[in-house]
């Protein structure tokens, strides 16, 4: 059973301003929420419609899940197919920048990227090719929002996330900066060492002027036809695959 | 000037039955339309708030743009940010599988990819890589969808989609076929040659069984973290890449 406040209160959690307040968000769908109970997040509670139930044996020995209909799903839901479960779980204290861990690694930064659904499908991919760090600009979207969660496909779960002002943290980190641009050094002919950022800009205006700056090695994904750019989260993942065929 | 019943019809072009019994489609930003105006497509009309009017000099001398209010275009838009200009432009009539043409280069081949986010970046990646033909399954997302011809960000202009029988087309075009699985050779240790055929599935659940029969190379990017799998346009791009930088 949910009340009618918790459905408006769980519902009010698809607005920024609420889930920063209450240090809640939303996850939807099996596969997520579980990645997310076996993780470091905190699950707060687990809202489940009775057909599913019966599968949910390994779920509910770590959290009881609350029974609810369809209709009162698709009223707490932020998809437009609700996906028979969905999880309030809690907004983990930002990690600080641990400059001595990201040594040795790469990591992705992003400068103001703007798509929820480009932010979480670049969270799958680093998670894909075991990158465990994003930085974000804090004009990057929010990480929190559901269309960002939905995207990233459980892999938020395992993937640190900072906000953080990007030209400070890039001279904290002692290690090359790579800039995909369009005037570049080919990708292909680019070798990434052991270590590095990977910085990507905006959708439309790229990466900002003085974060060009800070770049050490501007790199290209060579053109063979006419488009006149990739979208963001694709250059991620080319970037995220040549690293890891090289090293 | 734009009258009422021309609005609720260009209105209704957002609804795919529509669009095929008209055979017609929308295009919003200004890029986008310019490139289908220089295309082989024919723009049928061109709508313009009269702030973007001063800039058109290039694309009237073509087509003179009817002008309308921010209001008016906002509901004809299927965006939820108008971009201030719109164009009605002809559905083209389906190119014939042209077996010949297609020797000697590589397509992509959708299986009942659904996202039509995921449908348009395929397009616009596909452009980028100078891939110029992309195969679908006639369950995959309709091309004329407004986010699909979104998401393509003009590309759509360039790019030929042919809606076939996947398995007929495979059968009739003798080149390789090279399907992206999960439990393939590493595409990093994959020499594509100078021909294929990339086959994706769709993003729950793959590649359909009667096609798995037909690919003569499983070909899978290699995973180096957890996440359970890749985003289907990201998919489509690291093949992309990989193939040209090899060829």
């Amino acid at each position: 059973m949910i009340s009618k406040s918790q459905i408006s209160f769980i519902k009010s959690l698809h607005q920024k301003k609420i889930r920063k307040e209450h240090g809640l968000f939303i996850v939807e769908g099996l596969k997520s929420i579980q990645e997310f109970i076996n993780s470091e997040y905190v699950v707060d509670s687990v809202y489940c419609t009775e057909n599913l139930m019966p599968k949910l044996d390994n779920l509910s020995r770590k959290i009881k899940p609350v029974g609810i209909t369809e209709s009162e799903l698709s009223r707490i839901s932020a998809l437009s197919t609700p996906q028979a479960i969905l999880a309030v779980v809690q907004i983990p204290q930002q990690t600080d920048l641990n400059i001595k861990k990201l040594d040795g690694s790469f990591i992705l930064a992003l400068d103001g990227v703007q798509d929820p659904g480009n932010l979480g499908t670049i969270i799958r991919t680093a998670d894909w090719f075991g990158l465990n760090t994003i930085l974000c600009s804090k004009d990057t979207a929010e990480v929190y929002n559901p269309k960002v969660v939905q995207a990233s496909m459980g892999s938020l779960s395992r993937v640190n996330i900072i906000y953080t002002d990007l030209g400070d943290a890039f001279s904290q980190i002692n290690i090359p900066v790579y800039g995909a641009l369009l005037d570049g050094k080919s990708i292909y002919e680019t070798d990434f060492g052991q270590e590095g950022i990977i910085l990507l800009g905006n959708e439309g205006n790229g990466i900002s002027e003085y974060l060009i700056e800070k770049i050490n090695y501007p790199i290209t994904i060579p053109r063979y036809g006419k488009a006149e750019s990739l979208n963001v989260a694709i250059s991620a993942s080319i970037f995220c695959s040549e690293l890891r065929r090289k090293t």
